[in-house]
């Protein structure tokens, strides 16, 4: 099921500007598998174009976060927001990345904490204190 | 504003099982300052109690991850939940652990593109790759 | 703050159509206050009938679940979209309706416990087993 | 999979109430075809009835707002509450409003834009100014 | 599909610190069936000891409000979380302690009702009454 | 409350890459007033130049959807999102793009109407019907 196509090899093929983002996928991930998550956006080049970039600067260049730190945060959010796709592509990511069963555990259970807490002070509107202001 | 009353320290100290709890947050954090989400959880000792026991287990027992890492984790899933209180105690918490202003820039840019790829990803309602299926 | 005008007693009064829903609560609820979330839908008097109009038969009508029981659940759901203004309202309603605080203890473990599992399950991407199978 | 019963031609039929519900549906869509929603909530009737007179008000009736902008709107709540069933139906019934692929990318980049300054927002918890108070 | 590996029975038999919660699990609940949730956190012992732990205190101890209304709670919770998995498997739980068509009908009202009114009053920004506040 | 701090126009004024996104702002809009938003992310220069950019390309440049339905999806998505501080800002917007009373009236029915029902679709976890599968 989804509500776009997903295009095809051929397809990309034919089109030299969907065609230029993903021959750069592949050469950023060295890698000849294209997922799905491209694959569909590529109906949309504009924006196909503008994520890809977004995603090698926000995730690929080098800065002081290290890559496996920002696949765990990246879950972390598909997980709340509810994404079956992007928890299955990024913790497959993770893994890649070096993600131990033992760190996969931490993970979950932090990810587990800070729901259970969320709801916990989001149920009794906490008011925050001073002392955690900065603005 | 708040939906339950905020313990004083006297009124903790008028409460063993309540007090047990606090004199452990104050010595293991070793601080005085305890904040309003324990003050408001101090009204059901056993959630008080369980909850506590918790965070000291995930957030503050030495494991594979760094307390750090945890820390943003903790600050993604609340940021996704609209957890003000949450957002706020984490962010300082992570400040107090050494977040540098660079490293917390990465840190909203991550935060902000996995937002972006989810609702992508869910409004595409794209299928999973088999690749990164593991079950 | 607020991104609509709140309506006074007197402009109430001023606008029959508004007029005959505000004393209909007033009547139905047998008190002379009416909270903001009214004032606010005051500006739309079509949604302002219609959202009062399924109030009355979901909340108010009786049937095989009791108003206590209603409003957990509807606290539930308010704590989870974490919309802090029907949170507040509905905490009240349910002390109003006789809510205890040992009863207001286990409903906050119960949230926090399924937000707990609904994280752990989301990151996991856990297949339904076939024997929860209804359709 | 479902949590609940699908109701088939033949047992509708054998209930008056849901019949005439469903028979509404047929002729105001001016189309034989009734989808899963509606039958799920057949095993409800009041619930079927209110919801179907809810979304012919909501959605059907002429007003202020153009059919495809209403039907925007509705995937775009779809998708934020990842709601795959409903993405999947009010995208269906934008494209047979005429949504075209430029349209539908465009709303892709602002649903994805929003989400992403939603969590900017959220995890820097920046003030409302009071420029956008009217309340 | 999922991120995780499911243990079969022949590897929890192999590992005494996850057999012994299997054990509790079909203890607890007389049943030989124990589901995909717990064989996806048996990757995680410490993690699967603590869920089961606290699940037991919070869901199966008696205490003021009575198991079905816990699960009520707790589907409501998975609802807005968009949780797949807890909802199927929550309501079949709801429907084994005897959750009528009836009383289903009625809680999804409540859900549904307060899902709309959480949107109204977070699109209105509707600010907290003060007769509303506890804290 | 905040998590970062908000810069001032003389902090502004005294780094050159900041400013120039400033000035942008200013100029683009034809106004001086620079909301909090930017005066958050002025911590973090290369965010704030993606987050404006992207912006403007998305939300300013026209297309062939006009300015206010993009402002429509987009205070639907922050509404979802619970994000106080988008909800107030694009509901200003709007209105200065010539949002009606009457046309926030059937916005919010919509906004509503949705949430009611991808509620509900949840909670029954309804089969998406294979007409509405595109890919």
């Amino acid at each position: 099921m989804a509500t776009t196509k997903l295009w095809t090899d051929e397809e990309v093929a034919g089109d030299p500007r969907v065609k230029a983002v993903f021959d750069d996928i592949r050469a950023t991930r060295q890698s000849d598998f294209v997922n799905n998550f491209w694959r569909a956006l590529a109906n949309q080049p504009a924006l196909l174009e503008r994520t890809w970039s977004s995603i090698k600067k926000v995730m690929i260049e080098p800065g002081t976060l290290d890559p496996l730190t920002k696949e765990l945060i990246y879950i972390a959010v598909s997980t709340v927001n509810s994404c079956s796709y992007c928890v299955h592509s990024h913790t497959a990511a993770a893994r890649a990345k070096g993600l131990t069963e033992e760190q996969h555990g931490e993970f979950l259970a932090v990810v587990a904490m800070a729901s259970e807490t969320n709801a916990l002070a989001n149920a009794l509107q906490i008011p925050v204190d001073p002392e955690f202001n900065v603005g």
